[in-house]
Parts: structure tokens; C-alpha cells; sequence
């Protein structure tokens, strides 16, 4: 039995007998009974299993070691007013697989640093474990949403000669030791994507509504908490939408997938709040409470001044339109000025990629970033510029040559 | 309106006004009306609009050229007996964007060739935009059938410094035009993965079933139908599973897959039977009510050596113990002798990889390979070797240095 199958039926197993293969996550022997918790992968939360020197093989289960893999059957015993709402009293245990002894994750905090060098154990910690299992809900929901509303999923070539906007600094793919790349594999030099969106666009040509969430690449050395090197991105592309249908489908995604994941990650986002960010569930739930917000770029730059104007310093104070918002001023926005997700839209066109749509001031463009408190931009978007000869015009000017972009 | 939408409701539009945007099919001028065959992309079937020489800007819509943008409102009328359920009578047309007179798609058939060099228009074909749409809805079967079992997905790295299982030549990722890696952006030699088993399995250790699903590169230079540099795979792993667990998986597993898109792309697997292989759909159902036949590749040698000495001729006809199955064979089992989808088991050790479980007979490993009618193997797997003693003895005799691995 899988465990997260007794604990989803605990309550009409009490008294019964359960078996299950798990590993030990602590073992701690007293006078009269000892307890194991275990844990076999498909339950946030353990299972604490009692012995007593009567079971069979006491000398030998009484050895299992932290990491061990063992068999237990047992009777479940509900245990109302515990932290745990039961636990197994075991009539048989075996150690299938007994652990090393210097099994690297003991019962200890251990630094990111160094589970970072035992990358293949870290999965196991309670941290990671709730984090992949936050972040496998999540890519559910996103394909789930996108399915249920039609769009046509579709994988963006990932070894591509084309450079997208210039998003990024991209990494050579190559079977060669030079750059002699007209006779390397493809006969052409070729890189790792730093966006899926050109191709997406012409699939939305097609299907109308389509969406990538496939890996993506920049070679930038910038070590921060926002860039990696590989990531996955979601890039949706409507045809015939303008930026109201953008802004209203950003929203609806950014709340389909918290919705998601509170019912299905409970027990790990109780973890997050706990042990790696204090209020985590009150803000995301504060966000599917939330109705959003909607403000023009040159609306933010007049309300940022005013801030300024009323003593609040920026570590980038120099606010100008044409400015690139930070994150300080981000969060400032949806945390400070609104206290909710915020979509600024109209931004100005020299900050932005050459394909969004030109407003008509001339100065600005139908993009748009939805800010979300804690973390400042989370979706970027924009209405594509429709007429060919307008890209063309704006390819020009900003010294892009478009032949690169077929 | 979407045209999905109007063709799931078509039966209580009768009469009634409907309105959307498509691009034009085709645009055929008759005497006293004028036809157009339109699609948004929303829906495989196109719709057909009936317009008179009364409407408003006639001169105008009668110019309206293949794969033009134009609104259309009118009546939807039920058509019975005809080869489409209904048809619009426009009361408004507009054209959105005229297209140029040279748009290379026209009202005829297009080689696959000829589409390969217009790659960004060719998903507006039928035939592509069948295949894709169906693309996707299988991915979307794949994520939900682990989904709903409790499989954790995992997104194995891509960029990585660890050769798998030498299952191919990789491509090698860089910044540099030589060969000084060490000076390179991760500071080692880095290249494309050839699988995300071993990451994969690293996980399973933690959730106990995992499955990663994502694209793999192979830098062969091997031109057929089964070669590609950039595919996606799926690569499910599974904690203290057997053989035959690992068999009733990927028999559900295709099972699932199928029956989500006879369901889901009726339309699209029509006209793939009709134009692309005549029969798919049997073939398809045949496999969902089949039930699967499983066979040791001990047996299987039998029976292709008793075929042979029936006159059997095969290209590969020199059949022993020790054989890499060809598809030829791996056909011949499956649609001649079964006549059913067919699980082979316990391959001879040396032609599979040294993490596949090894056999009491010493000669054979647990690995399974799925045949399916029409292909040969579609899907295979393996019970991991779980002792770590053994793994090493495997590798060295192998000639496979474990420390590349990490």
C-alpha cells in the first residue's frame, strides 16, 4: 500500500492491518517501545511506526539505519489528539536495504550549500521534496488550464539558428572544437533558444491559441536569484487578441494555478510557511482573493515621483519616463501603492522588444508586466505588432537585422 | 465565437446570428452565390460561408484572396443531409488583412518537402495541423495519466556534463570556439543530454514514482525515421517496482494515450485515415482492445528461427541468441505471430545497458521492450540493478568508468 493511499483512508482504517514498503526517516529506541518514522515518497507527511522488543528479528530492526529501506506490516491505530493523526504498530519489520553509516542527510538542518553538493539526495529533504512536488502541481495546472480552454500545445524547437529578440546570450550547440560551424552538424551555427515565442507566434497563426512550457537557455553569468542558465518558460500566443484578453488570460492563470496548488499541496506549502517564508499561504491566498489592479506605465512613474516627493527613497531614484522599473519599484507598486497583482501596461517602446505593438502616442507600446507582491514581475506580455511593414520599420530602428529572424 | 464553440453548439444555433473571425481556405465565385471556406484554427472541420452579391462592399469581399483575415456575421443554417452539418449566410463580411497573391499555400497539394521550407506556415495545412493538434492532446494524456496515479514530474537538467549511458553522441554546449572547457561557462566540458534517466532515478528515490517528460538530443547523423537531433521522451521510474509492474505501466500507459485521442481528435484521426494511412484507426482500436501478449526474447528467437526453417525470409536472417532485435523481427512478432501488441522480456545482457537488473541465469537481463503493429518497439524499460556492488562489476566489465556517471 502506498502510503499516501493510507493516509487518504486512515480514518476507516483504524484497528486494521496495513503493509508498506518505506525509508526510514529517524529511528529512536526507549525502554519500552521504539518508533520509526517513514516515509516511502508518495506522502509529504511520515509515518510513525511503534515496536517492542517482542517483534521478530528485535536485535537486527533495532539496527536500521536512517536512509535503510524496510518492510513493515502492522495494525493502523488512529490517535486522535496527536500530532499525527495515527500511527502503525508493527508485528513484522525487515530491512530490505540497510543504509550506509555515513548516510549524508542525518537528522539535522543541513545548509543549501551542501545539499546543493549531493544534488542527487536533496530531493529527499523535506525542503525539496515540498518544493518539486509544488513545482510538478504546478506545471499540471498550467496544462491543465491551457487545455481545458483549447490552446494547442506546442514545443518550440530548442536547438534553433534564430536569436529571438537578443533576450539573451545564447550557447553554442556543436559538434566541433572551432567555429568552422558551415561544416558542423547542421551545416549552420546554431544555438540553445532563449525563447520559444517567434515560433509559437506562427503555430498561433494556425490554432489561434496556442502555448510552449519547455526549457529555455541564456548563457548570462549573472548570478542572481532570478536568472539560471536553463529554465522553463510558458509562452502563450493568441491570434487576433488585444491587450485586455492578454491581461485577462494572465490572470486567470496566475489564480488557476494557486488554486491548484493549496488543494494539492497543502501539506508542503504548511512546510513553506513554517520552515522558509512566514506568511507564504496569506499571500498567496491574498492573491486569489485579490481583484487585480490595472495602471499605465506613465500612471507609475507619476505615482513613484509623488513618493519621492513625499520622502520615499529609492535605490534607483532617478525616475524618468523611459525608465526600466525595477524590482524596487515593482513591489512598490503592487505592495505599497495597491496591496495587490498590478498589470502596468503601456510601457515605453525603447525599453521593449521590437514586435509589440506601437500605441498610438507613439511613444509607448501595448505591453504588459503583471507585478505580484513579493516578487515584483512575474508575466511579462504584449499585443504583437500585426503589420509587416511596421516590424520591418521597427526592426530598422532598432539595428535588428530581420533575415536573423527567420 | 470561436468556430469550436459554434460547431459544439451548432444544433440550437439554428437560424440564429453567429460571428467570428477565420482566415479564408478558399473562395470559390459562382453565379448567383459565392462560397467560402474559412477556419480560425479553433477546430479542425472549416465552415462554410454562403454569401450573394447584395451583401455590402461585394466588390470588396469577392477580392478576398487564400489565407486572408476576415470577420464574418450571418445566419447559421443547418445543412442535413450535406457533407457539412451547417453553413453560415453571411449578412456582414470584412476583410481584416488581405493576403499577398503569392501566399505559397493554394487550394492543392503541397509536398512535405516543399512545407519543410515554409515551416512557419506549414501547421495552417491540414495535414500538420492534424498531426499537431493530436501532438498535443497526447502530451496532455501523458501528463494526466501519471498525474492521477500520484507521479511526481521531474525536469531532468538538459545542459549536463554526465554522458548517460553512451546511448549517443551528444552535442556539446558552449561559449567558446575551442576547446579550452575548463575556461568555459560552467567550467567543465557541458553538452545536451541523451536521457534524464539517471536524474530521473535519483528522484524516484524520493517520491517512489516519478516520470520526466521532455526533450533529448541525439547528435547522430543517422537520416530515418527514427533519428532525430532534438525529440521528447518520457521517462517514468518507479521505486521497488518488478518487471511486471513495469509492464502493466506502459501497457495502461498506451492504453490511456489512445483512447484520449480517438476521444479528443475525431476529426483530425479521420482525415489522417483517409489521407495519411488508411486503417490508422483500426490499427488504433485494435491496440486499446487488444489484450497484450508477453514473451521471453529466449522464446521469441525460438519462434523466428522456426519461421525462418518455414521458409520465412528475413533481411537480418541470421537469427541467434544474441541478436539486437531489427524491426523487421520485432514486426513479424507482434502483427504476425500475436497479431497484438506484444511485451518481449529478459534480453541478453550484452546488448543492453549495465544498470538493467541481471537474471539468475546469468545471460539475461530484466528488460522489457513493448512491440506494437506497424512500428516494432515503441516503448522500452527495464528492473534497475539496485545493488550497488553489482552496478560497478557491471560498469567495469563494461568498460564504463562510474565516476563520468556522477
Amino acid at each position: 500500500m502506498l502510503i499516501s493511499e493510507i493516509y487518504k483512508k486512515h480514518e476507516s482504517l483504524d484497528q486494521k492491518e496495513v503493509e508498506f514498503i518505506a525509508r526510514v526517516r529517524s529511528h529512536r529506541q526507549g525502554k519500552a517501545v521504539s518508533f520509526l518514522v517513514l516515509n516511502d515518497g508518495t506522502n509529504f507527511k511520515d509515518v510513525q511506526v511503534v515496536y517492542k522488543s517482542d517483534i521478530k528479528d528485535f536485535e537486527e530492526v533495532a539496527k536500521a539505519r536512517i536512509s535503510s529501506i524496510i518492510s513493515v506490516k502492522g495494525k493502523l491505530v488512529l490517535t486522535p489528539g496527536k500530532q499525527q493523526p495515527f500511527e502503525v504498530v508493527a508485528t513484522e519489520i525487515k530491512i530490505l536495504d540497510q543504509a550506509i553509516e555515513e548516510y549524508p542527510l542525518q537528522k539535522k538542518e543541513h545548509s543549501p550549500e551542501f545539499l546543493r553538493e549531493i544534488a542527487h539526495l536533496r530531493a529527499r529533504t523535506k525542503k525539496f521534496s515540498a518544493i518539486f512536488k509544488i513545482r510538478s502541481e504546478a506545471a499540471f495546472a498550467i496544462h491543465k488550464f491551457f487545455h481545458d480552454l483549447g490552446f494547442v500545445y506546442v514545443n518550440s524547437p530548442l536547438i534553433t539558428s534564430n536569436d529571438a529578440e537578443g533576450a539573451g546570450e545564447s550557447f553554442v550547440v556543436t559538434t566541433r572544437t572551432d567555429d568552422k560551424y558551415e561544416d558542423d552538424f547542421f551545416g549552420r551555427k546554431a544555438a540553445l533558444t532563449v525563447s520559444g515565442q517567434l515560433n509559437a507566434e506562427s503555430f498561433a497563426q494556425a490554432f489561434q491559441q496556442v502555448y510552449t512550457f519547455g526549457p529555455t537557455f541564456r548563457a548570462e553569468n549573472s548570478n542572481t536569484s532570478k536568472h539560471a542558465a536553463e529554465f522553463w518558460m510558458i509562452e502563450p500566443e493568441i491570434a487576433f487578441a488585444d491587450l485586455n484578453e492578454n491581461i485577462d488570460i494572465i490572470g486567470k492563470l496566475v489564480k488557476f494555478v494557486i488554486e491548484h496548488v493549496i488543494k494539492n499541496c497543502h501539506d508542503e506549502l504548511e512546510y513553506c510557511n513554517e520552515n522558509l517564508e512566514d506568511g507564504l499561504i496569506n499571500k498567496l491566498q491574498a492573491v486569489l482573493d485579490s481583484e487585480y489592479k490595472v495602471m499605465t506605465y506613465s500612471e507609475v512613474i507619476e505615482v513613484l515621483k509623488d513618493a519621492i516627493s513625499k520622502g520615499h527613497v529609492f535605490e534607483e531614484n532617478n525616475i524618468e519616463f523611459g525608465l526600466d522599473l525595477g524590482t524596487e519599484h515593482e513591489r512598490y507598486i503592487c505592495e505599497v501603492v495597491n496591496n495587490a497583482p498590478t498589470f502596468v501596461t503601456n510601457y515605453p517602446k525603447d525599453i521593449k522588444a521590437f514586435y509589440m505593438k506601437k500605441n498610438e502616442d507613439g511613444k509607448t507600446v501595448a505591453a504588459v508586466d503583471m507585478l505580484v507582491p513579493g516578487i515584483g514581475e512575474l508575466v511579462g506580455g504584449s499585443q504583437r505588432e500585426a503589420s509587416y511593414d511596421k516590424l520591418i520599420t521597427r526592426c530598422n530602428e532598432m539595428g535588428i537585422n530581420p533575415d536573423e529572424l527567420a
